[in-house]
C-alpha cells in the first residue's frame, strides 16, 4: 500500500511541513528507514539519529521540527501518529473463513464466517461469534463464548465457562480458565478447593505470550474492556482489573486483588492478594506491592544495580539498619 | 446436589447453630451469596460482609458468632471447612474411558480405563494406570509412569522417563522434564552439558499452568508426595522438594537446592542453586534466598511499594549505605 | 557405550593418574557414582564426597589428587571435562527422517533428512533445511527458516517470519515472534501498534522451555550466535543479545535493550527497555538494571532474605533512609 504524505497527515490528524505529494510505503525506524520511508521521533534519545535520517518524511513534535532535514508532520503525540501510520500501512489480515479438517468440534453455535485450524478442539455448547480467528492447536472447553472479530494465535487454551469479548488477541501459550491456587491446610496437608468460578474478559483486551489467568474459586477473574497484558504474566483467582489498565510482563498479581482504571504496571513488579489499588496508579518495574494503594500516583521500590563491591558493601550495612538508626537515635541524644 | 445443613456439619466436623434441615446447594462468598448457599469468615478482612450477608448459613469460628445473622456452622478453620464443603458439593467429574481416534499411542500399557482425547502423542514403553485422564494435545514421551487418577489437563508435555504419582493434576502448558540449563564454558563459548537424570513426581502433586519442571543432570528432580506448585513457576535441575511443600506462582528455584518439608514459598520469590532449606520454612514474597535456610521460621526480602519521590530520595541514600555506616561509626567515635 | 580411562582422558584432554584400561559406562555424581562411573570435583562444596566416593574414577583440579581415592583425571576446568565425558557417552540420538501422516505441511521446502512429528503444522514458504527435527505438536507459520540439525522439542511455536539457525535447540512450550508489546494511547485507550519486524535466532542457540521472544516492531529482535536462554524467560520486541551471553531462568528483558557479548545474567533478573549492556558483564540473580551499564564487570541489587523479624525492622528504617542520612548530616556539622 501506497499513501502520499497528505493523506497520511490527514489520518494522523497532523500538520503537514513539505511535500504533500511525497509516497510512503512503509515505517521504520530514524535510524533504518529509507526513501519511501516514515519514522518518527517521540524518544529523545533518538534525536540524534534525527539530523541524519534518511526517512523521506518524519512525524515528530514542533519543538523537533527545526533539526529535521526532511518533510515533517508535526503533532503533540508522534507516537501515536507512529501507532496509526503503521495500523494504516499493516491492516489487520483477512480471515478466511473455514473449519480445518482436521479440527475436533462438538458445537453448533459456530458463526459461519469463523476461521478453525488444524488439530483445534472445541467443546459441547460453546458459542464462537463472526470473524472469529482459531489458530492451530487451540483447545476450547465447554460452555465458553468467544465475541466478535477476537483472535487466538495458536495453542491456546480456554477452559471450561470462559468468556471472552470482541476484538480480543490472546497470543500463543496463554491459558485462561486453568484453577485457581485454592489449597487448604487440613493438619500439615494440602486440600484441593474446587475452584468453581469462571473468567470474563471484555472487550478489545490483549493478552501475551504464555500468560495465565486463573478462574475465580468463587465468583469470576474479571479483566475489564480495553485492558493490555503482556508475556509472562500471571493473574491469580478472583483478580479484578479495570479498564484500559497496561500490564507489562513477568508481573504477578495474586488472588482477589482488585486493580482499577488506566493504571500501568510496569515489568516483572509483584502484587499481593487481597489488596486495592485505586484508579490511574504507575507502578515502576521490579517494584513490590504489598498494600493497598489509595491515591492515584506513580509508585516504586525496586533497587537498582551497582557494581558487586559497592553492593556486597551496602547489603551488609543493610542487614543491621534498624540498628544503624538506633545509634543515630543515640547520637542525637547526646548531641543536645 | 443438595445437602442439609446438619449433613454439612457432619462432613466437616463443625458445631451446627441453627435449623438442621436448611438446605444447602451452593457456597459462594459472604458479599455474593444468597438463599440456599452457605459461605465461610476466615479472614477478618471480610467480617463487614458477614453483618450483611444473604447466605443461608455462614462456615465461622465461634468469635465471630456473635455477628452472624444467619445460621451458622462453627469451628476452628472455616477455611476448611469451606473447602470441604467446596469438595462435597463439586465432586471430581468422573472420567469417562476411551482413546480418542485422533490420537497417536505407541504404547500398549494404558489400562482400560484411561481416557485420552485428541491430537494426544503417547510414546513407547510409557505406562499409564487406571482412571488416569490425558486431554487435548498432551504430549507424553517414552519411558513414562503415570500413577492412578492422575489429570494432565491440555497441552501438558512430560518428556522421557519422567515418573508421575497417583491422583496428581497438572494443569495446561506445564512441562516436565525438558533439558535443565547445564552448560560449560569451553574458551568462550558455551557447551551444552545431556541431562541424563529424569523427573520424579509424587502422589497428590498439583502443578499450575506454564510451570516448569526440569530434567536432572545427573540423577533426578524430585517432588515429594503432597507438594503444591502455583502458575509459571520454574524448577532447576536437580532439586529436591520435600513433602507438603507449597509453591506459589512466579517462584523460581535453581538447580541443584533442597527445600524441606511443609515449607511455604511466596509469589515470585527466587532461591538460589546448591543450598538447602530445612522443613517448616515460609518464605514470603518476592524474597530472595541467596543461602541455605538452617532454622524453621519466616523469612523475607522484600521491599514495598513507595510513592516514586520517596522511593528515588531513600534509593539515593541506599546507594551510600555503607558510607553512611562509616559516618555513623566516625560520629560515635568522637562522641565518646 | 564403554570407553576406557585413557580413551576419556584423551578425549577430555586431561592428566591421568591410575589404570588406563578401566572402563566407564556412565558419569554420575561422587555421592551416587559407583564402579563403572566417572565422576567430578567442581566445586568445594561437594569436596566431602571425593574422599568416600565410590566412582572407577574422578574429573578433579590438581589441587584436589591428594583427597581422590580412585583414578583421576586431572584438569584445570573439571567441569569442562564432565561436559565433554557426558558427551561423548551420552551423543544426541539420530534424527529418523519422515513426515507424520497426521502432519499438516503447506510448504515443498522441506529437506528429505527432517522428521516432523504428529500434530505439527508447516505454513507456506518455510525452509527447513537437512536434519531438522520437529516434534509433536510444533506450530510453523509462514516464511520462515530453520537451519540444519535444529531441533523443536515439542509444542514449539515460531510465528511467521522468524528466521532459527543451525544446531538450534527449542524445549517445550517456547514461542518466538509473537507480537511484542507495542500500545499507543489515545486519550486514556490503548491502540495496538502491528509489530512489523521478526526474530532472527544464530546458530547454537538453545532456548528453554516456556520462553518467549517477541518479535520486533520495526525491524527484528536479535539473538545472536552461542547464546543460551533458560526457561520462562521472556525477551521483549527489537531486544538483541549478543554471542555467547548466557541467560537464566527467569529474567525478563524489555524491549529496544542491547545486550553483549559474553555476558552473564542471573535467575530472575529485570533488564529495562532502550538500554545498553557492554560485553562480558556478569549481573547477579535477582538485580533489577535500570540504566545502561558501561563497563564490564559484576552487578547486582538482590537483597538477601533475613529472619522475619529483622526484615520488618530494617524495612521500617529504610522507609526514611533519605532522613536517616538528613539526620547524620545535621550531627555532622554539630561535632564539628
Amino acid at each position: 500500500m501506497i499513501y502520499t504524505l497528505q493523506e497520511i497527515a490527514k489520518h494522523i490528524n497532523a500538520e503537514l511541513h513539505g511535500d504533500p505529494d511525497c509516497e510512503i510505503r512503509n515505517v521504520d525506524t530514524l535510524e533504518n528507514a529509507s526513501t519511501g520511508e516514515i519514522s518518527f521521533l517521540s524518544n529523545n534519545r533518538y534525536l540524534h539519529f534525527l539530523k541524519s535520517t534518511k526517512a523521506s518524511a518524519v512525524i515528530l513534535k514542533a519543538e523537533n521540527l527545526v533539526d529535521c532535514p526532511v518533510h515533517a508532520l508535526v503533532m503533540e503525540n508522534p507516537y501515536l501518529g507512529y501507532a496509526n501510520v503503521a495500523r494504516l500501512l499493516y491492516p489487520d489480515t483477512v480471515i478466511e473463513p473455514g473449519i480445518h479438517v482436521s479440527a475436533n468440534i462438538h458445537s453448533v453455535n459456530i458463526h459461519p464466517t469463523v476461521c478453525i485450524g488444524p488439530y483445534v478442539t472445541v467443546g459441547s455448547n460453546t458459542k464462537i461469534a463472526a470473524n472469529v480467528y482459531i489458530g492451530p492447536g487451540c483447545i476450547i472447553g465447554n460452555d465458553i463464548t468467544i465475541g466478535e472479530d477476537t483472535r487466538l494465535i495458536a495453542n491456546v487454551v480456554l477452559c471450561h465457562g470462559v468468556e471472552i469479548g470482541k476484538r480480543g488477541i490472546l497470543h500463543p501459550g496463554v491459558v485462561i480458565g486453568a484453577d485457581g491456587f485454592g489449597i487448604a491446610n487440613d493438619n500439615g496437608k494440602w486440600l484441593k478447593i474446587p475452584q468453581i468460578g469462571s473468567v470474563k474478559i471484555g472487550n478489545d483486551v490483549e493478552i501475551g505470550a504464555n500468560t495465565t489467568v486463573d478462574r475465580g474459586a468463587l465468583g469470576n477473574t474479571i479483566i475489564d474492556d480495553g485492558v493490555k497484558i503482556d508475556n509472562q504474566v500471571q493473574i491469580g483467582h478472583n483478580v479484578y482489573i479495570g479498564e484500559h489498565t497496561a500490564i507489562a510482563g513477568c508481573v504477578g498479581i495474586a488472588g482477589s486483588t482488585k486493580i482499577g482504571k488506566r493504571c500501568m504496571i510496569g515489568g516483572a513488579a509483584g502484587i499481593s492478594g487481597h489488596i486495592e489499588i485505586v484508579d490511574d496508579v504507575i507502578i515502576m518495574a521490579m517494584t513490590g506491592v504489598a498494600n493497598s494503594i489509595k491515591k492515584p500516583g506513580v509508585y516504586a521500590s525496586g533497587v537498582p544495580a551497582m557494581d558487586a563491591k559497592t553492593w556486597r558493601k551496602n547489603i551488609a550495612t543493610y542487614k543491621h539498619l534498624y540498628a544503624l538508626n538506633s545509634r543515630v537515635i543515640k547520637l542525637e541524644k547526646k548531641s543536645k
